[in-house]
C-alpha cells in the first residue's frame, strides 16, 4: 500500500502522459495505448516513451477498452509524492505567489483552477483537507497535466497556515464579494502573495477571511450574481501576471 | 412545431428558474418541482413563482425523478427567440463590446464563456453555426441563467460578420499564441470592440485570423502550453473591464 502523500493516479491523453514521463517526478507504473490510435501514432508521445521501460508499456486493441480512453487512446498510472503537508517551510521554497483554496468543493473547478494557475505562473496551491475537493484523477486530468509543475500543500488549517505566510512576509489578499472590498486591480500584488477564493457556494469562511490583509472583489456587471471560482481566479491570477509583465 | 430561432429549452436550478422567469423574454411551457426539495422552500423562487400561470407548474413526488434534477429539485421548460441571425443591425443595436466564438466544440466552454462574459459587462456572443457547439441546454444550465442577460447571434460565415463590424467602427481583436502577437493587456479596449476567440484544439481559422485589426495573446507562463478557451476569455474580459473601471 502507498501512503497518502504517495498515492496512485491515472491520467488520460497525450499530453498528461508526456508532463508526466518527462517531469521524471513519478513513478510510472503502466501505460495504456489503444492499437491504431491518435496516441499510438503521435509523434512527440513516441520520443518521450522512449525514456520509459518497455516492460511497462502495453499496447491494447480498441475491443478492450472502456470510453475513458476514447479520445487519444493513452492512459498511464503512476505513483509519487505529488502532495506535501504543512510542515513545509515556505521561506526555503521561495514562492512569490501561491494560491489558497477555502473548501472548493467541485473537481472540474479544482483542475481547472490548476491549469489556469500554472499559466500565469503562480508557484503552490495551499487546500484545506476538510470539506475540500482533494486532489482526484479527475482533478489531475482536467488540468491537463499543469499539476507537474505545481506545488500542493494539504492543510487541516487555512488559518493557521495563513498566519504562517505572513510570518515568512506574505500579504494574503481574500476574495469576497462585499462593499468594503477593493477592486481586485488596486491591489499590488508585486511582493510575496497569498490569493485565498472561497467555496463555490458561500465563499470565505469568516474565519479564514479575518486572516487576510486585503478583502478584494471582482466586481459583477451583469445581471448573474456570481462568477465561477475558476473564472474568477483566472480573472485575478492574469491581472497580477498584468502587473508583474508591465512592471519589466 | 417551433422553428429553429424559436426552440424550446430545459434548464434545472433555482437561479436558472428565477433568472428565466425574471428576464420576462421567454414562455414558461412547464416547471417541475420536486416535493420538500431545496426548491419548495426557496422564499426567492416562490416570489417569482407568483407571476407564472399556476397551472403550468407541477408539483412531483421525489421518487418519480430522475438524477438530473438531483441538487436543487426544480426544472423550467420555456421557448423564445434566443438567437438572432446575421441580418441584424449592429448599429442600432448600440454594442460596446461583443465576443466573436470562432468554433467552440465543447458546450461547458461555451456556457462558462456566456457565465464569465455576462458578469464582464459583455453584449453579445456571435458564433458560427457550424463546426461549433449550439447554444444546447447543457450550454444555458452552465451559464447558471447568465444567458437571459445576453444577445447570441448564429452566423454562416464569421469573416463576413467581422467585415460588417468593421463597418459600424468596431476594433476586430483576435487572440492567438504567436510571436507577434501584442500582451492582451496593451490593448486599448476603450472603443467598440469585438473580441475573438478560437477553438479548443486549433485556435481561430487563418482565414478570420486575417480579419482581424489586433493579433493579441495571454502568454504562457508556466510549462503548460495552452489555456482553457473559457479561462483565456476570463482574463480577456476583465482586462477590458479593469480599463474601463480605471478610466472612470
Amino acid at each position: 500500500m502507498l501512503d497518502s502523500k504517495n498515492r496512485s493516479y491515472t491520467c488520460f491523453g497525450i499530453n498528461s502522459t508526456i508532463s508526466i514521463i518527462k517531469s521524471d517526478r513519478f513513478q510510472v507504473q503502466k501505460i495504456l495505448i489503444i492499437k491504431n490510435s491518435k496516441a499510438e501514432k503521435d509523434k512527440e508521445l513516441n520520443n518521450v516513451l522512449l525514456s520509459v521501460n518497455p516492460r511497462l508499456i502495453k499496447k491494447v486493441s480498441h475491443e478492450k477498452i472502456s470510453t475513458r480512453f476514447k479520445s487519444q487512446g493513452v492512459s498511464i498510472m503512476f505513483s509519487g509524492k505529488l502532495i506535501f503537508d504543512e510542515t513545509t517551510n515556505y521561506a526555503k521554497a521561495e514562492y512569490s505567489c501561491l494560491l489558497v483554496l477555502d473548501q472548493v468543493e467541485d473537481p472540474q473547478n479544482f483542475g481547472q483552477i490548476i491549469r489556469t494557475a500554472e499559466c500565469a505562473g503562480i508557484e503552490g496551491i495551499i487546500y484545506s483537507k476538510h470539506h475540500s475537493v482533494p486532489l482526484t484523477d479527475t482533478a489531475l486530468q482536467v488540468s491537463q497535466g499543469a499539476f507537474v509543475n505545481m506545488k500542493f500543500y494539504e492543510v487541516t488549517n487555512i488559518k493557521n497556515e495563513l498566519k504562517k505566510l505572513k510570518k515568512y512576509d506574505f500579504w494574503i489578499i481574500g476574495f469576497e464579494n462585499s462593499i468594503n472590498a477593493r477592486p481586485w486591480y488596486s491591489i499590488d500584488y508585486s511582493g510575496k502573495t497569498a490569493i485565498v477564493v472561497g467555496s463555490e457556494g458561500r465563499g470565505i469562511r469568516k474565519k479564514v477571511l479575518e486572516s487576510c490583509d486585503f478583502i478584494a472583489t471582482v466586481p459583477m456587471q451583469g445581471l448573474t450574481n456570481s462568477l465561477n471560482v475558476s473564472a474568477a481566479t483566472s480573472a485575478i491570477v492574469f491581472e497580477r501576471l498584468r502587473q508583474k509583465l508591465e512592471k519589466k
